[in-house]
């Protein structure tokens, strides 16, 4: 009987998860039952949210069980087939396991074009990143022409498409990121306005010199001393659409700043909190944008892929560490059938 | 030639004001030119967001200037008149010096019918403070039937509207206030389904067995600690409008709190902050609702008056210490041609 790897949850990091906290456990490859595929995965994504579900605390998501497979976003080959929808070689997007290989019932996969992208963009600018970055941007920040938004975690999946979406928006667009690298991929790349590098600069000086008209969208992915920063230079009316805020995620002792209420009512500023799913029902309005975007070349992304299924743990504490350019996607394995044309 | 008194900004506080931040004055009386009115000051409004003028930061409406006369809202007799809009025994509401008599152009001077409602209401429940607890509830808040609504500064002037507006709308209220006797205020006299006494409660604790369904709408009046309880209690989908930060308005040291990013995350929450001029056009439907809702009994009110020009001082410190319940006003003098029938 065949087997396969699979990484579970061997326990609750406090702070910053390491090696120990990630079991790798041989367990027998299943077989798919009427309605069900056996896939092999090929690309899966590690994100920062998944930081949340790895501690046992109420959040907008289950958190991992111990001793349970993690899982998240992977793109996958079907290489055996109980279902009428797939065939062979079909490539699909799902929520799986972090295994070699997962049976999956038709019902939660999504079938996609290896032709039109390079597959790994779905979990990526495609993906929940684009779409996040999407409907944060546009249905909470509502950037107007000539105004000034800015972007923490610039150089990240969410970020980078954020500050992009706001360039075409005919916004000054100034992001903030963690590398001079990082910084440059924003303005020479991406037509960002201005960056800054946080570990190397008083971000609130900066900030201020970067946005001469104060700031009018703040789209929040860090938290942290930089998100207090940005909240001292908001213009009347700002708008905070708040996506994350990784600079707390491993943090072990309490994360204190400034209190916001007197900086939000000087301002009459609106800050939200949100997750990609509170916009579930436009996924597919989000999705065609993006993909027109991309096609046209008015949205560029990155992707940081690091290879083979070892290395999961490593990319994911990675992202905590700004190792990540763009999205950070682990390959996992060759398609055994299929041809991924762009990949 | 006559004098009158007049208090002028002596210095700027750092921490809770004092004696020796007000001067008092004694200045002519001044007397109208052309399309203007000399007008005796009868009552007079203090409010926490003066402390913000007392300090010489950006802010929502300019600083106080030194050795210059404070100003705001103020009930006055028109005692002279050099305008064909208004005549003698008139009583207006304007803002105004912190003085016993002003001029005043036409234009910036309303006129009020004492028959109708006490004049000083238009200092509290038909004024700013009614307005401010209109708007920020129903226009931010958004509060549905069923919900739960959390108040703090509950029984103050403005808190204590947006709990009656909220119970009027069919909701859950629980307010926090400073001591039994207000607490016993909210639920015995306005309605309020609980009260929490934040001097001898653990908010956290009280307020989570007090909203046993979680928050929805968390009207924020105070900030500090019990805006950090109130922000670890929210549902789905919670609205905080952000007034008032009464409890950092004289601190001296920084207003350090648990960052808010990942509770908005959470609860895909959104937090706004206003002034109540940001609705200014719309006054008109806030003063009809809300004189509507008085005029029927479904809205009540308390004025905490004290007397005496030379009080106005002690009456604006004494915010600070919650010795208001309901609308702090300082009445200075009875008018000397007007009859008010109920004040």
């Amino acid at each position: 009987m065949a087997t396969q790897k699979q990484i579970q949850l061997a326990k609750r990091p406090e702070g910053m998860p390491s090696d120990e906290h990630f079991n790798f456990v041989e367990t027998e490859v299943p077989s798919p039952n009427t309605g069900e595929v056996l896939l092999k995965t090929l690309y899966l994504t590690v994100d920062p949210y998944m930081r949340g579900r790895m501690t046992d605390a109420k959040s907008y998501v289950a958190p991992f069980q111990l001793d349970e497979p993690i899982d998240g976003g992977v793109i996958a080959e079907v290489i055996e087939t109980q279902s009428e929808k797939f065939n062979k070689g079909d490539i699909v997007i799902g929520h799986l396991g972090w295994q070699e290989y997962s049976v999956a019932a038709e019902d939660n996969l999504r079938k996609i074009d290896p032709e039109a992208a390079p597959v790994s963009t779905h979990l990526g600018v495609l993906g929940m990143p684009g779409l996040t970055a999407y409907f944060g941007l546009l249905d909470i920040g509502q950037p107007k022409e000539g105004e000034t938004v800015v972007v923490s975690g610039a150089a990240g999946a969410v970020g980078s498409v954020v500050g992009q979406i706001a360039k075409i928006k005919g916004c000054r667009v100034v992001g903030i990121a963690g590398s001079d690298e990082k910084v440059q991929y924003l303005t020479n790349t991406l037509g960002f306005d201005e960056g800054i590098n946080y570990k190397t600069s008083n971000v609130y000086e900066a900030l201020k010199s970067a946005c001469p008209d104060g700031i009018d969208v703040y789209y929040e992915n860090v938290g942290g001393e930089i998100g207090d920063a940005a909240f001292s230079l908001l213009n009347k009316f700002a708008r905070i659409p708040v996506c994350g805020a990784i600079s707390s995620y491993n943090k072990t002792e309490k994360d204190l700043g400034p209190r916001v209420q007197t900086k939000l009512i000087k301002s009459s500023a609106l800050m939200q909190g949100f997750v990609v799913n509170d916009f579930a029902k436009r996924f597919q309005e989000g999705a065609e944008a993006l993909g027109k975007w991309v096609k046209e070349g008015q949205l560029t992304y990155e992707e940081t892929i690091v290879e083979g299924f070892e290395r999961i743990p490593e990319a994911f504490i990675g992202l905590f560490e700004g190792k990540n350019l763009g999205k950070q996607i682990v390959k996992v394995a060759e398609p055994d059938i299929a041809v991924l044309p762009h990949n």
